[in-house]
């Protein structure tokens, strides 16, 4: 399985790691992404939208193309685009300045990176209901720095950060020392998911519809799924970050 | 510029070309495409919505690119999943026979190509209010093939088909005679927009909700633009075919 040959040049690659606010951020050598091919057709079709709930599990021919993908500079490129294209709109506004402009961040894979947990695993398949959370409240998840940018200079125009997770409120505390480890230190919210039934399309949309009832101004969203960033109450404007390994219903 | 050395390969590429439907749909022979760097990461932001209006511009170190694509084999293969996927959708669902479920397409590169308007002239660039108009009016635009084989499915399935496009109602008969001869030979409707300061996205919702007002079941929608399904009364399920080249509003 080629995944395997990617594990092995990632533990090589961990020697060239460069650190991010004091964390080893995985970031791997490699040629150039091929360009074509039926792979690159259903990485898009994720990223649009089109294919949708999936399992949580890459076809086994797109391993390593997805693989390398996320692994390489192309990813990085591609949430940095993201997020500049954020702050340029975000420039363009007029805030009131009465502390009601919020811009509303998801955490895993938007500004908090769940790489390490695919590579730990030896595989790029998700499971959200046993490893993936004991993973993640191990905290240690290193930052997404393009979105601690974004993140940083929404605060200088003005703007109040309100983080909402569809991860559950158990591990609350080492969640948030994980993120201000990585440079997220403050916010006006920071919204965990209580019930575990509630899918978190239904959860992002009704905190959303609280937030606006009390007097928030939702001007940007952003976040890695569809469903961050879809249902009602979704903002001024969205952004979809890159993400085409898992989808979250 | 890089375009006039498309111009001259898509003037060799004519040579090759294959008759669809008695059109010759263009496809022009070129080597496998870059798949990293800058334009890699904008032809992402604007297929997911995160690059907006454009002004109909791709960035000049662009071009090329975004050409290539346009032209080349991959643009073909992420049009072609994109309608498997619905399909595969459309064939899971449990229509009532009534008459009333539908599926929604646009028409401008969704199920017609512009591609030779812009090899016609020779750039990327797309001029909504004169040159594109009277070029649309003439006819002859090649079928976009993969939803022509989407829509003969659906039919099969027992959709009706409505048809809603942006275009505006001036040229119905040139349009409608090209939709029969790319082999779109039958719908429910055929929408029209009239008033030509009304935006697409705005037109659009409010035709779907007429359509729903009237008993309609929109299961299934699809088009290139955002502003296709995204709005009000957007259906079950919507399908984003690939259109980096322009936006509309």
């Amino acid at each position: 399985m080629g995944f395997s040959l990617l594990i092995l040049l990632a533990t090589i690659a961990t020697a060239v790691a460069f650190p991010i606010n004091n964390q080893n951020y995985l970031v791997m050598p490699h040629g150039p992404l091929t360009g074509s091919g039926a792979c690159v057709s259903w990485r898009l079709a994720v990223e649009t939208n089109n294919i949708r709930d999936f399992s949580n599990k890459i076809p086994d021919k797109c391993e390593d193309y997805i693989g390398s993908y996320m692994l390489g500079s192309q990813y990085r490129q591609d949430c940095k685009l993201v997020c500049d294209v954020a702050y340029e709109y975000a420039k363009g506004l007029n805030l009131t300045g009465d502390g009601k402009d919020v811009w509303i961040f998801d955490v895993d894979d938007t500004t908090l990176s769940c790489i390490p947990y695919f590579v730990e695993q030896g595989s790029w398949e998700l499971n959200v209901h046993s490893s993936y959370a004991q993973w993640t409240a191990k905290g240690g998840l290193p930052v997404v720095p393009e979105a601690l940018d974004l993140y940083k200079k929404l605060i200088k125009l003005g703007f109040k950060i309100v983080f909402i997770t569809a991860m559950h409120e158990e591990n609350t505390e080492s969640r948030i020392k994980n993120l201000k480890e990585a440079g997220f230190t403050e916010w006006e919210k920071l919204i965990f998911k209580g019930d575990v039934l509630v899918h978190s399309a239904e959860f992002k949309s009704s905190k959303r519809k609280e937030l606006e009832e009390a007097g928030y101004r939702i001007w940007g969203n952003i976040g890695d799924q569809w469903t961050d960033i879809t249902g009602t109450n979704i903002g001024d404007r969205t952004f979809k970050m890159p993400n085409p390994v898992y989808y979250v219903p």
